[in-house]
């Protein structure tokens, strides 16, 4: 007789689940389907060459260091030359103020363990990054949810939710996954005199940042909440910032960073030592290499000129495609956009049949911390070249027509 | 005003504690300090070379996969490759019972976070690996432990001490970190019969398991385990065990392998989603290129030979050196020797002078998870050459055997 394993889990193991949505997902992975569905930076423009040349100088300059066991924070030159680039931005941050995670997911689990008790309250937007959840569900996490609309976060909704004390508050200002809009300068403002009128931290989550395509750079909540402290030589401010090297080099290499005052990198760090002792020395490395050489600022480049294509083809092709009576954002940046179809349409029975037809993309209910948007959609359009976003949209457009047009059966009673 | 953190944080974060010995042996960092402290492989064995010659393939032939996103339970190849292994030592393990994580210690962490509710007991060797209880007092564990000798774990104990339901057993069969004992052949059936009988799981952690420098393997507990189960495809057995790549190739990396049951592997790889997405795709492609080319085979001879070498030469200075009263284990493997000085000698207040003197090891009180041990040590021999080893057993023996002739002053009254 064996164990039975279900008996022995934990409570926040009973309650992680598998998402339905996945095991469907994974048949999209033939070479066949169109798939919006997935979050994945293009293959085309991973710098292959330079991470084989870069790979060839640290380990005959610096190989036994590379490879062997480092500091949990991360390596020091890394978070130094992280630190001086915010510094030449105009901001005032040291190396205690920058730790190095497996990814940004990491930097998500480490929060939760470091701040959530059961039923804590987290204030997210509606709706907001999966990932994020699935990092908090296991601490047993309860959420307060913020309404979000073409301007990002409706900071007016904020006051009222912060008398049900949250832990912090969570913000994707840029380029929302899932949603693709953008937070404007104003409720940028609003919501960093909000977290400091109520000693209220926000965990500002960055990804898509650099994957810029138009208009300029909005100020980061970071920069925006140094106002409210008194100058000193590290950033000791209420904003936990979150970024990562995934969508600039390349996500295999699970390296991100967070940038939050001391005493937060100091208990983020205690935490990351049970967790993984420490990031890869050799992929930190790697970025240091790539990043102090100038290559990385260059590489974006590309990067943002293949994605504006993708966009602009996806746009072009949603207007061309799509009924009249579906909506969707019009990102300008990231890697995402979003769909909305008309009320009382169900985008997870859309998404059955758009599989048939060999062509996926991920139903927005999931990215509802407490329900809804069961007629919206995410479509990821930097993972497809502009042939297969104009065909796989012309697909979904044909579906959607079909489903629109048909009157939903009246149920017999 | 700034937020107060310590009024945010969880009741989990707050527990969490740097070590005092952390900071202490942060000043041994310096070169001309003789560290027997950290637990770090030799960097002269590193391959260097070979990792820069894999890097170079990898990129030219799968570039663009071994930098993308890949599955949370780790590369398809370097999984059945390692069931391959496996099946070929007389085991029956398909790729469902492997899950590859970011360093054995990320297994610790997944460990915790899968079966530990508040307060539930774990049951551990006394002494005991340190990372493995930092893993897990964040999830605010609570823990049964037994006694060890020169033969490991006294199985004898368990008995009585599984009447109070702990959630699994942890065991280190191998030259144990810090022990350096070896569970013998008989221990290790009595322990399979034992998980056996209770239906209770054993984690098997064994990182040194490959770092053999005398003797003939024992089973592994994974192996023995399997006689209980009827026979299937796949191993379905209550042993988890934990494996690494820390010490055959590099620590720097971060890569590990978990072995277990599919519902558990199962449930770590949804905790796993949530902590990090999934281990380093390149360092994944790098540990299956040296480990199919039979490199790494080759390479444990290199480091074996290092290694036994410095085991020796610590051995014949520990005997040279050290006063009749002081005794030591003589690990048939791994990185670490275990000190046991006269009651009443306090190996924390003796490494205060041991630091004046540029010569460091961690005092062994930290090992055990309910108290005691003040009067040992744990030394390591992996990562000093030869000549330091001697210099620095030669600087502690003096050390000693001033502290032994000097009576412990008598308390005035």
């Amino acid at each position: 007789m064996s164990v039975i394993w279900n008996d022995l889990f934990s409570e926040r193991a009973l309650r992680m689940k598998s998402s339905a949505i996945r095991e469907l997902l994974k048949l999209t992975e033939h070479p066949d389907f169109i798939s919006f569905a997935g979050g994945l930076p293009a293959p085309e423009v991973f710098p292959v060459e330079a991470i084989e040349r870069a790979t060839v100088t640290i380990m005959r300059e610096h190989g036994a260091q590379a490879l062997q066991y480092g500091l949990t924070e991360g390596y020091t030159p890394l978070r130094e030359l992280i630190a001086a680039r915010l510094n030449h931005e105009g901001m005032k941050v040291s190396t205690e103020n920058i730790m190095i995670t497996t990814g940004s997911q990491q930097a998500l689990d480490l929060l939760g363990k470091i701040f959530i008790n059961h039923d804590d309250y987290i204030l997210t937007e509606s709706p907001t990054y999966l990932g994020a959840l699935q990092a908090w569900n296991s601490y047993q996490a309860a959420y307060l949810t913020v309404s979000t609309d073409d301007d990002g976060m409706i900071t007016d909704e904020l006051e009222q939710l912060l008398q049900k004390h949250p832990k912090f508050i969570y913000a994707l200002p840029n380029y929302q996954n899932p949603g693709g809009f953008t937070m404007s300068g104003e409720r940028r403002l609003e919501l960093a005199r909000l977290s400091a009128k109520y000693n209220l931290p926000i965990v500002e989550d960055d990804p898509y940042g650099e994957l810029r395509y138009e208009g300029e750079p909005l100020p980061t909540l970071l920069s925006l909440s140094a106002a409210y402290y008194p100058p000193s030589d590290s950033y000791t401010g209420n904003v936990i910032r979150l970024c990562t090297f995934s969508k600039i080099l390349a996500p295999g290499l699970r390296l991100g960073w967070v940038v939050a005052a001391p005493e937060v990198i100091f208990k983020l760090a205690q935490a990351k030592q049970g967790a993984d002792l420490h990031t890869s020395s050799l992929n930190q490395f790697l970025a240091y290499e790539l990043l102090q050489s100038g290559f990385l600022d260059e590489h974006i480049h590309l990067i943002r000129q293949t994605y504006t294509e993708r966009r602009n083809v996806m746009l072009q092709s949603l207007q061309e495609f799509f009924p009249l009576e579906v909506r969707w954002t019009k990102p300008k940046g990231g890697m995402f956009l979003w769909v909305t179809l008309p009320n009382g349409m169900d985008s997870s029975e859309l998404l059955k049949t758009a599989i048939e037809r060999k062509v996926a993309f991920v139903p927005g209910r999931s990215f509802f911390p407490n329900g809804g948007g069961e007629n919206t959609m995410r479509l990821n359009f930097s993972n497809s070249t502009p042939q297969k976003i104009r065909e796989g949209i012309r697909l979904l457009g044909e579906l959607l027509k079909e489903h629109i047009s048909q009157p939903t059966p009246a149920v017999v009673s």
